[in-house]
């Protein structure tokens, strides 16, 4: 008898799994279900189609089901829900959703390719006119509709989705107002990182940000059309637009009624070949959790990128190959207007959630050689584990090339290398493109020093708890008198690094906190006085311009 | 007595080294001798001063010499030529190049960091008006200001120079002619992939480029001026304006006659530590060789990112410190108008000469999702060790983000990764940076496709042989009939992949060459082939893309 694959779910996983299953198997039957109008679509793309960068929703569409039925021999049900798993006789249920007639299908190999759908609180007035969710095509074409005569809109969530978002809303001239119930936005960042795309947001592009705060009802007019979105904190903000975009939840229903294994990320659990707890049957996409490689423990992070890959691993299983997916580290990307953000592994709050002991180094530099006109400033704040020396995160943002700086570490962390080994590799070097020592190589070497405990540094969160609990320490901002009169620390001295050195090493500070500008002049200071025998020097991670934008700090700086 | 370290060589080794030896060493007595009126300046950057993206030659300044004397206490000497290096008695001579005066200098540690010089062949008329190299600062300068009025320049040798300068003659609207003595331009790239370049500057950018032919005299008029170039091969080129950019060569004729060993390269032999033959003495910069972390021999690779690697590395060794420099990979990018051109590690030729048996893939591939409107391509071609799997090179060419893709291989070559370890790492995603499946992480997969022996494809140099010995073969184009029309192979039949599927199977033929468009279809179409038993199937790396571009193919491939 000819085997059949069943999967159920159209988009990244399914349909890299329905291709790579054909390519490598002609005989089998592969029938794929989907309960939504398209098929193999981008829907990290859809940002962009709202935007009008792209200008046809079609250009979404990686390949049409026709393509997919002549090319690949595989058969496309559009609009077909799959409403029951029996594992018992490895059928479907599957309805119609065009006529509502339903029917059984069997499988010899089924692939759960669910994915995830945006969740939307149960707050009052949510089916108001102009009030959408963001996650199929369908919904973009809505929202791009409601932008022609919209002239304020309210983004519920400040994660990936709500500032891509918010980037369009501007552009096309809405006033925009964010508001999110954490007390910072991007939270897969530290909050000092995701602080200066805050401020960016709100001084360059006039975004009004809440935080701390969440909906509490949708208000519309007679004819249901949306007029105000009132917070739990008392604001009302007007708007004839709003998206909600709190995140997503993976689609896992349909597994768990047939009695697959579900994860403690709340997704459904699968073996390293994508397998679930029931033979024959495999997940893949947004509805599985995964390893996260750094901690080894269970996550749950839903991507494009991690999908495809997912369906590959799954469709070379079923064939009767054999591959593994060996977890993901959260390496991600996103642009908010000409900042980027990218990370990858662990940040300083969930390593410490994880309780890994680490030292961490924050770096502001050009993206290429200072004198270029086009050089931008990028900051990078880079993780290791303090015992094994090796990398477990790192977190690029600004406006220059921050991106592909992160996936040089996501390399370095997938081939277990250490700090002081990575300060071996040759990077590629010429004006237009990186300073002659790469940005990632002087945050590295930073690092290194901080693991050998030659030297210490004082983070933007510690400092703020040291100067709060108002310990004994002398803080020295080393720049020039005139940038020293611009913005400084409360209480800070201004002393040129020659005296520093003079004055500094006969007297008995508690601590010695050196700021500069970025960061770098106060590390190379404090290296010159350690040498000195200067036991207690400390410099401020990032400097005066990191701190300047972290909005906790721009009260306690003065300007001036 | 206070130890006195001496540097020979003020560009990017040697201040590094002050400023490192300073940082660990108060006490230290340090002198720098410089035969140049510049120190710590930017040689990489003097192509960008010329093109006037840089507009005044400070710019290129790093550090000055005042910065240096007051605020890291190392005393530099500008204009003065260390004429002499007797290790007996740890003295050098050193000569004043305003006053004459010659003097004697005692050193505890003296590090050589004498650099690299332009080579200038000996051509007649090579003193003219208008005939310049480029290597310091003052070159540049020259060059800058005899643009203001040239009209027709010649540039000798296609290296990154001379390439970087044809953008800048160009852009001022002068004629450029490049000739170049090998039979491709940028000799760190292969031939296919240089190839590629190669038709972009005649036919994008109107750079003429003759190759296989060398300068035998500038001919110049009564004033002096030069007014034509003439070649080996005959040719006569008008040209008032011409720069000499055939390489450089190490400046170690003062070590060598300080008995100092030089390694088979040419440059100056030191170990891991910078530490040249004699005792005390150390070298660092464009003047020493290293060795190639691929093949672990002697390489002599003179570039600013190494340079100011080794100098830290020395510095640290001077004063008393460990540290060691652990070769290079060869990494290196140019900027050549709108094209990036990027390598690391070995290319088809240096493996082929080291006598290692490698594996290609080569895929062109959008940078970006391919809906973005500024998604642009690049060609990667990837090199891995066929025994080990390990990569051991990789060159990116295009229009596209090339550069820190190599940077990501850069890094897993320095970790010794395979190419199947690599297919774990979780790179970033977002259409703004990457399509959802990175170019690298394609070329990846055909890669380990090929290592594994489950495809096999024939590289362009490869199929030129094979086409030309007539080989009994059978080329099939799978594109679509319009695209076959505008340009195709000799002899190649235009058939769809289905088609294909149906008919080749049950032939006997004894090789099928399978084509696309950029090598990916072809790649995946040879793969179901295979699946089917179809054992002599094979796909053209790159595809017709990339052959159209390589000049080779021009006159091979039909148009329509």
């Amino acid at each position: 008898m000819q085997e059949h694959l069943i999967i159920i779910g159209g988009v990244a996983a399914g349909t890299k799994a329905a291709s790579k299953a054909r390519r490598e198997n002609q005989d089998l039957k592969i029938t794929l279900y989907t309960d939504e109008k398209y098929i193999s679509y981008s829907a990290c793309g859809t940002p962009y189609y709202i935007a009008d960068v792209i200008k046809n929703e079609n250009k979404l569409l990686v390949r049409s089901p026709e393509a997919f039925k002549t090319k690949e021999n595989v058969d496309i049900k559009l609009l077909h829900r799959v409403t029951e798993i029996t594992p018992e006789n490895n059928k479907v249920t599957v309805k119609n959703l065009e006529t509502e007639e339903e029917f059984e299908d069997e499988y010899t190999y089924l692939l759960i390719a669910t994915g995830s759908r945006a969740f939307v609180p149960p707050v009052k007035g949510i089916n108001l006119n102009n009030v959408y969710k963001l996650k199929s095509i369908s919904d973009s074409i809505k929202i791009k509709q409601s932008l022609k005569s919209a002239k304020k809109a309210v983004i519920v969530g400040a994660g990936y989705i709500g500032l891509e978002l918010a980037e369009s809303f501007r552009e096309s001239g809405l006033q925009t107002t964010i508001i999110e119930k954490a007390p910072q936005i991007l939270g897969t960042l530290d909050p000092d990182m995701s602080g200066q795309i805050k401020t960016y947001l709100e001084e360059e592009k006039d975004v009004k940000i809440i935080l701390k705060d969440s909906v509490v009802s949708f208000k519309g007019d007679e004819k249901g059309n949306l007029t105000q979105v009132q917070t739990e904190k008392g604001e009302t903000v007007d708007a004839d637009l709003a998206v909600i975009a709190v995140g997503v939840k993976p689609n896992i229903e349909i597994a768990k009624e047939a009695g697959i294994e579900i994860g403690e990320s709340g997704a459904i659990r699968v073996n390293k070949r994508m397998q679930t707890s029931i033979p024959d049957i495999y997940a893949a996409g947004d509805c599985v959790e995964t390893i996260n490689r750094v901690t080894g423990k269970p996550a749950w992070v839903p991507l494009g990128s991690t999908a495809n890959k997912h369906g590959r691993v799954a469709a070379i299983n079923i064939v009767g190959g054999y591959a593994e997916f060996n977890g993901i580290l959260g390496s991600a990307v996103t642009k908010i207007f000409e900042y980027t953000a990218s990370v990858c592994g662990l940040n300083e709050k969930t390593a410490r959630n994880t309780g890994i002991d680490y030292e961490v180094a924050i770096i502001s530099h050009r993206d290429k050689s200072g004198y270029m006109p086009d050089a931008k400033e990028i900051t990078l704040k880079i993780l290791a584990e303090r015992e094994t020396g090796k990398f477990i995160g790192i977190q690029a943002i600004g406006k220059g090339d921050a991106d592909k700086r992160v996936n040089v570490i996501a390399t370095a962390m997938t081939a277990d290398m250490t700090v002081s080994e990575f300060l071996n590799t040759d990077l590629t070097y010429a004006p237009p493109y990186s300073p002659s020592i790469d940005p990632l190589l002087v945050a590295a070497q930073v690092l290194e020093k901080k693991l050998e405990k030659s030297i210490s540094s004082i983070s933007p969160q510690q400092l703020h708890k040291y100067l709060e609990e108002k310990k004994p320490c002398a803080v020295v901002d080393i720049r020039k008198p005139e940038e020293f009169e611009q913005w400084h620390l409360e209480n800070a001295k201004n002393i040129s690094p020659e005296e520093l050195e003079e004055n500094f090493l006969s007297k008995n500070y508690e601590n010695i906190l050196i700021c500069c500008d970025e960061g770098m002049k106060s590390y190379l200071e404090s290296l010159k006085l350690k040498e000195k025998g200067c036991k207690n020097v400390t410099f401020i991670d990032g400097g005066i311009n990191y701190l300047k934008n972290i909005p906790e700090y721009r009260k306690k700086i003065n300007k001036g």
